[in-house]
């Protein structure tokens, strides 16, 4: 539950849009604002106190991602981090091309347009489809980028699986004297709480991280980039951020966004199990209520937090006008495209006809979703369709 | 005086590296953190309310500006802001060049080293050389690019005259049949606190505004755009910002600039005669205790907080390491460029040597600064100099 100061009680079931920002994150940037407030490239000794500050959250977040300090670039957002992996790597390569997910969230397809790409289909619950991928790779592919977990439907991709192809890929082009990179970039900006981010781990090249959606401060965010790949920077000028990207440095937001990541990871598999037991009990209650409801994505890959469903012959804009009435905030995709009028690309993808997408609606949960709020919701939702 | 966490009591004169947040601004951007947290994109009433308050701080800035809020897009500050007038524009015209004084900040000149780009000279006291201007401009210029008040030796460039002068060329563009835009952008991250920032006064068609140095959070500003220019999104993803600018809004940073503007925009007149007040007697007692320094920069046009002197045949990081030992930080140029061991560009561009460069200090004075704190700083630099 979440206290708002118009309505004493909501039930936000939208936290993949977005999270409050944790009392510790807050605390934590607290000193930054007027008291440790120096800007970190000057050289006096009380500026320097803010660099190691920045620093010391720097190396926080490659201890919880097991990299380098020298590998994590401080960002404005996830939707930045994004745009410098595609822009970082593409702008080298102008005659190569990347392959993307169809089911990559805006922040990835669009800046994609500005390249030679390709989309990588997917299956009907979402997940990749590896042979195909396989296919899709040829002598001037660059780069990957395939989104670790879906901010609609909450597929889970096979990482460790597209990094090992990936890897006999490379391989082949050392015998055949290829000199391209291939890297794999992964945006992971709803990863963060529930599924392992150890770089090792997954095989990824490239990740994106965004603070917003893990209770850390909005438009605070990182790009990992491996020391094995190289990118050019794309907002230039003083040089900070090991020259990545320019401009004062957002400490605050750096901070908080360390914080929050450490939180988020520490206590991954406890939000996880918490949340597969809200999920089973929100799926169950659907199933008992709403028989005609059908679920969207994978289940045996899906974030824990993630209930998608779609209500056929339903509208979708009317039902969560009709919750948001009744205090429930929930969505229909992704909080990016909500105003543009369009069905999901996500949906679309995979197979949804226009009609199908615009009956779905998208629960996600969080830290302060009890199960008395699921219950409540599946029975208004309810109530809303047999009116 | 700023009070620190490790001394009782610094003499900061360092204010246009960056500036402590007012903790008006702190107030206003508190409820957005973890009450009205929502993501301003999403359709429930609690997001639309944050929509609300994004829109209102946007209005806000509108008014300060005399602008309408359309033409106000929201950045990760005036690093991005810089960026996304040079790519916004010049993209768009590949064949066609970019005029930038020779004193802009690093985000002004490494982006335009991507396109067709003609350097306009400045004269020895920092002001732009505007017939040489107007010689630099040709059929194909579709850009000018000058900095309202430089960052080290605060020079403030004469925008009316230069626009005035943009007018005729237009006009003359007219009678000719070319067709290409001509568009004034500035660099006004400098001016806030003291000049006016009336668009409509300044005749600039583009102009970047920066938070952290006008009491607001690092990493928040501004890219103002006319109605009658167009440019390109450098950051693509959601279309958040009217399209310009993508990534889930930076709630509190917005709000938290618009608070720091309106405020620095009030208060402008005071600012400006207080701290004229505390220039004259910084100059005097240099004059008085310190004869052999020469004071960089213009006297006339020059912001009433910058005192930029230079102390032929001394050494200044020295200088700056023995000041900070006594509690006194100041600068030997931007902050930006700090950290980089390369003579100011500034300087050169005004005709200095390298070794005269060398031992030029900056000082920037700001809202905490006093009287007794600048005689006791010229006190100890004459103490430094006879040691």
């Amino acid at each position: 539950m979440v206290k708002n100061t118009h309505q004493a009680k909501l039930i936000y079931l939208d936290y993949a849009a977005t999270t409050p920002v944790d009392s510790r994150v807050i605390a934590a940037m607290e000193p930054y604002y007027n008291k440790l407030f120096y800007n970190p490239s000057a050289n006096y000794q009380p500026a320097q106190q803010v660099k190691a500050a920045l620093n010391s959250a720097r190396a926080d977040v490659a201890m919880t991602l097991g990299v380098k300090p020298s590998e994590v670039i401080f960002t404005a957002g996830g939707t930045e981090a994004n745009n410098l992996a595609i822009y970082g790597v593409m702008s080298q390569f102008p005659a190569a091309n990347l392959i993307v997910s169809a089911i990559e969230h805006e922040s990835i397809l669009v800046p994609a347009e500005r390249y030679n790409h390709k989309l990588v289909p997917v299956h009907q619950d979402g997940t990749i489809d590896v042979e195909a991928l396989a296919e899709l790779i040829d002598d001037q592919t660059v780069m990957l980028s395939i989104i670790y977990a879906n901010n609609e439907i909450g597929t889970i991709q096979p990482l460790q699986t597209i990094s090992r192809l990936i890897s006999d890929v490379r391989r082949v082009r050392q015998t055949k004297g290829n000199k391209l990179p291939l890297y794999l970039h992964s945006d992971a900006c709803q990863a963060g709480d529930y599924l392992d981010l150890h770089v090792a781990r997954l095989g990824v090249d490239l990740m994106s991280l965004n603070g917003s959606k893990i209770y850390g401060p909005k438009q605070s965010g990182v790009l990992y980039v491996s020391r094995r790949a190289t990118i050019l920077p794309q907002i230039l000028g003083g040089g900070q951020e090991m020259g990545y990207r320019s401009g004062t440095e957002n400490v605050t937001g750096a901070i908080g966004f360390s914080v929050a990541l450490k939180l988020a990871q520490e206590n991954c598999k406890q939000n996880s199990y918490k949340m597969k037991r809200l999920q089973k009990i929100f799926i169950d209650e659907i199933k008992r209520l709403l028989p005609n409801a059908l679920i969207n994505g994978s289940m045996s890959h899906r974030l824990p937090n993630n209930v998608h469903i779609t209500l056929p012959g339903l509208d979708n804009e009317r039902l969560l006008y009709q919750l948001d009435e009744k205090g429930i905030l929930a969505a229909s995709g992704s909080a990016c495209s909500a105003s543009k009028q369009q069905p999901s690309h996500v949906l679309t993808a995979l197979g949804c006809s226009d009609s199908y997408a615009r009956s779905s609606l998208r629960f996600s949960m969080g830290r302060y979703t009890s199960s008395s709020d699921i219950l409540k919701t599946v029975k208004v939702l309810k109530s809303l369709i047999n009116n």
